[in-house]
């Protein structure tokens, strides 16, 4: 049986469990203010090239969404987003936990445009009735989608300008920045990321390490305090050393954007041989997820050999299915599947 | 200037000002707990033939709904109601504000049915990761809807059982409950929302009184501990006489029924008027609330010597406005509209 | 039986029944954006000499303080307040239901110091692991306090000052501002608090009005968005005319103050009749509330005639019980009061 | 320079790492459904020897805190518990952030008695208020207390039968457990614990895991939906196996008692050396943490070769430093500072 449910099913790229068993009995201050994390941001900040950015290092994404959210509305503030965001889709209202309103704009593909942004403030504000309703805050987008989309360069540069036009924080959830970033798709480098977002985060629990969020706020202003915050949400993890060590090994030698663009690799590889055998895709995101339209009988039938999710109805009312491939899957890994369906084909 | 912007534009029936005259040197002891309150709560026992209910009484609908809500809901459970319900639409996040998520489905009318509430369930339920998504909780519905419309007795019965099958409380908004059984479209009584609902309120602002809610739970158990809930929310009132006094003087000789059909006459008769001057109507709800389609310059034109208000773009371009009658409305004053449409039809 | 309890159990002032008679079919537009809040607020910004003043209205104390509080405050932070103080002891958690810790610092007597806030807020800077802590974020004080006691000009300059040096907004209780104003022993004005405070109300609920505080930010800097907090929180009142016209008629000649007056010297007389009789007070504070020390037998015997409420045990191990007089108490019923203390002197 | 400021410098116990190693590129589901975890699950069951407990795995205490209470509570309902737990002092008022207020009793060694929660009851419970009073709904206590002192069996099961009587669930906060279960003064036994709490966790994070703490709650009606809970706070890690396989590891063979027993025995024999120096200890818990006086000299000169902390100044003007060993403490480390300290005394 071979995997491909999701992009966290192993453990981790196997250098982070080489440097933690290095430095295992280093005695480390705690809460993220030892010299791995410090040695970490300093990293990332060039990598970003963003020297006065403020990164701080969390556990897991919805943990980092309310957290990051949280820290920056005033209470009667919400999160525009997309209604397929994950903040408003799968992190059981972890934000609505805090106070605050997830405001979902409707999308095909997992995308919002900077249009939909201007228009939902335009509206807000000629509201006679405006403080009745949840004034908008911030914008949280993903990069990339929870979809597999990507935002080109220019979509990404109008959603930011429309931030600052109307003063709101551009928050990207990145928990697979490396797969959007490497997707042969895109364009965007992830300075651009760091220049267009006012916060964002690089996931680390999807591409290659144990677990660990590194946060990246474009100015120091912006997360002033945040630290209280992290504590206060339950996200500052007593040994912060482990995240620390964690990302210094991911950017060292640009590690993690060499397992992602392996990850987008075989996933293309998957789609075209999908395509090459008669299946539709839902959407063609371009990086490490694949979403084949199968019917039961099909499902069924590789699901003897293989992992794999339910998705979605489409609207023409099939089914299509979630295959991830990820740092840890291995050319044969697919090389397996592709047979599997150039048989599926025949039957 | 005639004013129908809204049903909350004067002050109270005069009756409830003459009872606050004639009570105003009695000393009674504070939070609801005086006579007043307690004969109020016994009439509306009686009227809603429930005498196992519990009656508590709040000052505002938003506060009521907020209040309600946090008192039924577990954390991670969320409210399911219309998309265009006040509570999504319309308070600023204050369900959200005390934790909760606002889980709207879609609607055209203002209603939703009993259908959607057991697919939200099924979906929830069938879910792999439903723990990842906010749990439904509990049903709200508001009766009738914020656009005027009512649900049958029927619509009302599905509703329940599908509540009472996945054991979720019903919770029915009746800021305008009066306006809605009074119409003339409604086969519903009092004690028909009291036995189909497991808490409901009868509201008392838009309904000829200075202010108030009375809360009905139906059965006590429901209600327990909610006085603390009422006070944590900030909607204890000092002087809780005042809302004992104003429903004593409302449930009085079925005054806020008369009151309620009087109003909702009149705006049958405004209805009529605009039809008949060729005006299309956005719904036909038969209660207090008109919603004439009236171009810019026809609205302008009537804004010259009638309040009222701008409601919503309708689906092919035009532009829905909302007439209000209340309690207060008197005939002469939708007489004096009705001579102006006809007027306006013939410019 | 006349009633000492509480300073809430009559109605109102008769001139505030009489403006709402006047006014009863004004049609005003909602949610307190009338002429009459307009103009009450330009009189509440005269007599506090505050040409820049925000005021805004709300319902009751435990629904302003939270609001305030709430609308002031990031997520991590709380708010410093003596034990006794009304947030952290009667509110059933109010400020906590909004997300914020209270921060008691202890009293004797009601009163906190300029020296226990500048310590607090050392004791957490100075604190390694502060953001461990929650932040002390703004400081709140009741004036007069709970005790009924009351600060000196030169007490409250201080604490102004601290807070101003440590950049915290300082919010004063003004449930009773009147009865602390026109207390005999307080040389401050309504203008000293509205130059001392950045945040303040004056209570109305307790001083002549059927409910209602008027809140006044000096600066409208620190009020901006104040009004979605307000309508978030549930304490937008629909008829916000209400509030207009009561403050209007408080403000109207210094009804507010004179009402206060005649209170203050009802309960100087009334201290000075238990004392006369023997009895010790466990405070003097000079405002609207007594604090006799009864026994048991004393308390019994009083109660056949008098309604007061049990308040605390001494750390001697006596009991200290409530008397309070209100805008409506007469001459006559605090002369009855004080023949009866003189009778159980002699029992 | 030896570290003893905490008990979480180093990683983890070796054979952690290497069974994380030998298990990095198995496949498993996510979210803590992984056979790992169901293992662990079943090992804690019978060490507790509580057959229908639930046990779910969070990633840190006040996480793990934070997210029992808010399941357990209503929204008026506080946690009573020592003025020096964790909850109050050290967690940036995450409980408060979910809603809750934390109501403390006072301590002067870190434990409270059940005839201070019997008294918190009656008194609540007793005040003609209390609606306007939070409501008790729980109790935490944390076992060994921060002090580092522990509950005798007694003294615990008076606790435990206090809360039954007033039907509170009783929370123990085991962050310490197994130093509390191995101290040579303690005569109670993990079932013990299992047997008198209604929930509780066996706390990894300072006891030799990377991470993690392992929450049993007694019976499974008290655990219904807690995994919304934990997903809603942000405490549902990705990757759960690596919390199963930490806890299978720490309970195969008894290792996690193994290492705690041997922390305790370090801190005894550190204690011991104090004391033959002729420093008065702060208290003496018998756990991991030693709470010796040293005047600042002592300290600056101590803390040239060895790391530890400020705790307190003690009510006569003293200063107490804290010294943890913990599961990675080694003899030879120990006995470096006992020399010293035979050292410092003769200076």
């Amino acid at each position: 049986m071979i995997h491909f449910e999701c992009d966290y099913l192993e453990g981790c790229h196997p250098s982070i469990l080489q440097r933690l068993q290095e430095t295992n009995f280093e005695q480390c201050v705690g809460y993220g203010e030892d010299p791995h994390c410090e040695r970490a941001a300093g990293m990332i900040r060039i990598a970003c090239d963003a020297p006065d950015a403020d990164v701080q290092f969390l556990v897991g994404g919805t943990q980092t969404n309310a957290t990051v959210i949280g820290s920056l509305l005033r209470p009667f503030q919400g999160v525009l987003c997309a209604a397929t965001g994950h903040i408003n889709a799968h992190e059981t209202g972890a934000v609505e936990h805090g106070g605050h309103k997830v405001l979902p704009l409707p999308t095909t593909d997992g995308k919002i445009t900077a249009a939909q942004i201007r228009t939902a403030l335009e509206d807000h504000w000629h509201d006679a009735n405006h403080e009745h309703i949840v004034q908008p805050g911030m914008v949280y987008i993903s990069f990339p989608t929870e979809l597999g989309t990507i935002y080109s360069k220019s979509e990404l540069e109008e959603i930011s300008a429309a931030c600052r036009d109307w003063e709101l924080p551009l928050f990207i959830d990145g928990a697979r920045l490396g797969y959007g970033l490497e997707s042969s798709r895109s364009r965007l480098l992830l300075k651009d990321i760091a220049r267009l977002a006012d916060v964002f985060y690089i996931g680390g629990t999807k591409q290659g390490a144990l677990f660990g969020e590194a946060v990246v706020f474009r100015n120091k202003e912006l997360a002033r305090d945040f630290r209280y915050c992290i504590k206060q949400g339950g996200g500052m993890l007593a040994k912060g050393r482990l995240l620390g060590i964690q990302f210094e090994t991911l950017m060292e030698n640009g590690l993690y954007f060499k397992l992602a663009r392996q990850a987008d690799r075989l996933a293309d590889k998957l789609s075209a041989a999908f395509r090459a055998a008669g299946f539709d895709l839902l959407i063609e995101g371009g990086t490490n997820q694949v979403f084949p339209i199968l019917s039961e009988e099909q499902a069924h039938k590789l699901g003897e050999e293989f992992g794999f999710e339910y998705w979605t109805r489409t609207p023409d009312g099939r089914d299509a299915w979630r295959f991830c491939t990820s740092w840890a899957t291995t050319e044969a890994q697919v090389d397996t599947l592709v047979t599997a369906l150039q048989t599926l084909k025949h039957e």
